[in-house]
């Protein structure tokens, strides 16, 4: 999966310590600019009766060459009996907890906030509203929604409703299969749209649960410092990477469900992730 | 996790290949009396609008630790990076397809029934019917579902909704933590309620799309032949082990959502599998 020189950006990348420590630092005034662990929604999705009548799968297929941040393979799969020889099939996983389409839980950027199995199934069953920015991005691979794309949304179609999600629809699942999906420059600088750094507080103050993103990363591909990451996962809220089928919802009135791995300390993982319509 | 003699138990098994090729040759006639693949329900759960005001969650917390049905961890976490060495979390699992609370697909159980990417999402968010057998099960752990049982349920709350799951309430799920969830007797052969395998064509002439137990195998304990695994799944179906909390869930009404992993030639895997009330 790995595009000219992405490796050594990973190697770079996984040394840069002091950048990880600095950003970290940062985000410690970011989880405190916002609400906090504490002000996890919860049940937001339940003041009404939810209901529904098809259910779009929102997860792509995972396996092995499935397109990863770091571009290196994060599934190996070990058949450990076979139907012909043992009379049944299982397997075992090796499997980053960043891969595929899959969860983020505020654990994965922060000392000590909820892992996977923390996070209250109420705040993972929630309205979801699909935020338009194909034409954008396509003009544009290091765009990032604003509060002005969040304000454009409620102008068309009122408030955010309390704990919802919030979807980037970036077109970007077009590219996948391609090296555009993670559109690596010659230094290895990947180029794919993501959530703008100063909308956390306002999707925060808005009382939203999670975001959802269709490419490999909450921040934009260009960013160095993960800040989307830190200031959001950091004030106790979840992210979705790597979502499918997201130009198939209504911009408004689906019910994400984020089947997310319920495994003790995990900063993530591989998720069933589907939308009620 | 293991209990005495469980271990020689789980290395006769897995040595016991004549045996699993002949109940693989069993269970070919198994899937030639019932539907077949072609039969696996689609949408069934969809003929009219579902509608739910709460999330209950199915899933165990896994860890390391959780039982098996081999009686051996199934689960290795490997923590990759540290929030505060590295900035953030992450983790890399290995992990055994059939571990905690998880689906067995069609292709666990025969040579080229569906596998976890290839089960349509249709069949796996269907209406769910609860059979309460706990007293039975107190009074007979080897106690298995009968057509009888799900005649009493269809008696008092009518007939089986097309593509709908059955879940057996054992109540095995209080005995999680002690030994008895495995029950393992002197001779390591487990002790735990299951289906009966004459209820395979019963329930897929129903148009059945999956089952759930509260225990650690579809089969009771003491199976030596997994002859209601081979029908059922044999059949194009699917089934989850070790679900939570269905006792809290009322015996018709609830939707089932089985949110298992969408990984290329899976058997089955973890899931998240929430009860939509």
């Amino acid at each position: 999966m790995c595009v000219p020189g992405c490796q050594e950006v990973v190697a770079r990348r996984l040394s840069r310590r002091g950048l990880f420590r600095g950003v970290a630092g940062m985000s410690a005034a970011g989880v405190a600019s916002l609400a906090g662990f504490s002000a996890l929604p919860a049940g937001g999705a339940f003041a009404a009766p939810v209901s529904f009548s098809k259910v779009v799968d929102l997860t792509h297929v995972l396996d092995p060459s499935f397109p990863t941040y770091f571009g290196k393979p994060q599934l190996e799969i070990r058949q450990l009996f076979s139907f012909d020889k043992d009379g049944f099939n299982l397997n075992e996983w090796v499997v980053n907890e960043h891969t595929g389409t899959h969860l983020d839980t505020p654990f994965h950027f922060s000392k000590d906030g909820p892992s996977a199995d923390a996070l209250p199934i109420e705040t993972l069953v929630v309205p979801l509203a699909v935020i338009y920015v194909r034409e954008k991005a396509a003009a544009d691979p290091d765009y990032r929604i604003t509060a002005a794309d969040i304000a454009t949304w409620e102008a068309a179609n009122g408030s955010l409703p309390p704990g919802a999600a919030v979807a980037l629809n970036s077109g970007w699942e077009a590219h996948l299969g391609t090296d555009k999906f993670r559109n690596a420059d010659a230094s290895g600088t990947m180029h794919f749209p993501g959530f703008h750094v100063d909308v956390a507080p306002v999707l925060a103050g808005k009382g939203v649960a999670g975001v959802v993103v269709d490419t490999l990363s909450l921040d934009y591909g260009a960013s160095k410092d993960f800040s989307f990451h830190y200031k959001w996962l950091g004030s106790g809220r979840w992210g979705v990477e790597a979502a499918a089928n997201l130009s198939v919802l209504p911009a408004k009135g689906a019910t994400l469900v984020v089947g997310g791995p319920k495994i003790k300390g995990a900063s993530g993982g591989p998720s069933r992730v589907l939308a009620l319509v």
